[in-house]
């Protein structure tokens, strides 16, 4: 009889454990966390660029980006404001995984902070099968991308808790159908609490950071 | 002694074995093809869309179209004019490999051809790991993805060898330093033969066209 050797289940199996791990570390020191998904370019960095002036003065806020190469994103976060940022470098590999932040977490004393924004690589696939620990995963869209992305990419947008719409400004000049794209994602992932915005007309972005503040308050 | 077994190493080398077959068995039947990569969104299957009905009475093309989910691709690959259009549905894997093109090549009667295109998922890392065995490898950029995307995904941008600037009618309206992109990639891939274009309005497909037929028919 062939024996069945479940490698990948294991694998995960150890990601999850870490993952909770993570969980335990972050709320020991009373930390709100997220983990934001999206494509390349759907407006991650640019996101979390004009969401840190707003939480000025209301939180205490940490980020680490994680990406395959360079060191932008997390560059970004600091000059936005952010109180630590760091940055993984992944080195090809397409996704965090809860190794990735628990190594990250060991340069930060999280009991600084009352937020944790933790930046994925850009990537609508791999990112949704690694728990890191987060409280919440974030997934921004991009209206540029099309609307036909919830029915392509089911998985990602199955495993969310929150998707922002992201430029918004640009629905006049490309071929958008919101109701087909909602469509998609009510089937998927009905109820799911959404933040139609534009980080660059910032639009819609005081709705998303009352919604931080009131997580980190709850 | 703890013996290393390069099982990651392994994989890839059965991957480039089966590229070459694939490779050769392209050729036997005189037909040019290409591996079209880019990330969710950027305009893969409207770039088909717009480049088949130019061919109309040229060539005879072939499209193969890789998702993780949905037949949406190879429908709409049909409804533009592909003799023959193959869906692959990878169940969750985030990229393309030899495997699949070849189960794929199969269903084909390639003789029937002379253009091949695969269209791969939507990611701008894992794919640029999986050579399938075409001829050149294009990869659409877009310009709502933002400009810091060579030094972002400096993998895939270095080992392409067509690049097309897709959504260039979004100039007006989005932050996009054509000179910092550019930058970065000719640091990667000096050289590269490059088309800006716009899939919405038809700008610079016809040179795109040009390309295709001309590699056709060398």
């Amino acid at each position: 009889m062939t024996q069945h050797i479940p490698v990948v289940e294991n694998i995960l199996n150890a990601n999850d454990r870490l993952a909770q791990a993570n969980r335990a570390r972050i709320e020991a020191a009373g930390v709100f966390s997220i983990n934001i998904l999206a494509s390349p370019g759907a407006g991650k960095t640019s996101l979390i660029e004009k969401t840190l002036p707003l939480l000025k003065g209301k939180l205490r806020v940490a980020a680490i980006d994680g990406d395959i190469a360079t060191s932008i994103d997390s560059d970004r976060a600091a000059a936005a404001g952010a109180g630590a940022a760091v940055q993984i470098n992944t080195g090809g590999t397409c996704h965090l995984d809860a190794v990735m932040l628990n190594g990250a977490l060991e340069q930060l004393d999280l009991t600084q902070f009352d937020l944790l924004i933790v930046e994925n690589v850009g990537n609508l696939i791999c990112p949704a099968n690694f728990k890191l620990g987060t409280h919440k995963t974030v997934l921004v869209a991009s209206i540029p991308e099309g609307d036909d992305k919830p029915y392509k990419y089911p998985g990602t947008y199955r495993g969310v808790d929150v998707l922002i719409i992201n430029k918004i400004d640009l629905l006049p000049y490309v071929d958008f159908r919101m109701d087909y794209f909602t469509q998609g994602v009510q089937a998927l992932n009905p109820g799911i609490v959404t933040f139609p915005m534009s980080c660059r007309t910032g639009e819609g972005v005081d709705a998303w950071v009352d919604w931080l503040v009131g997580n980190v308050h709850r």
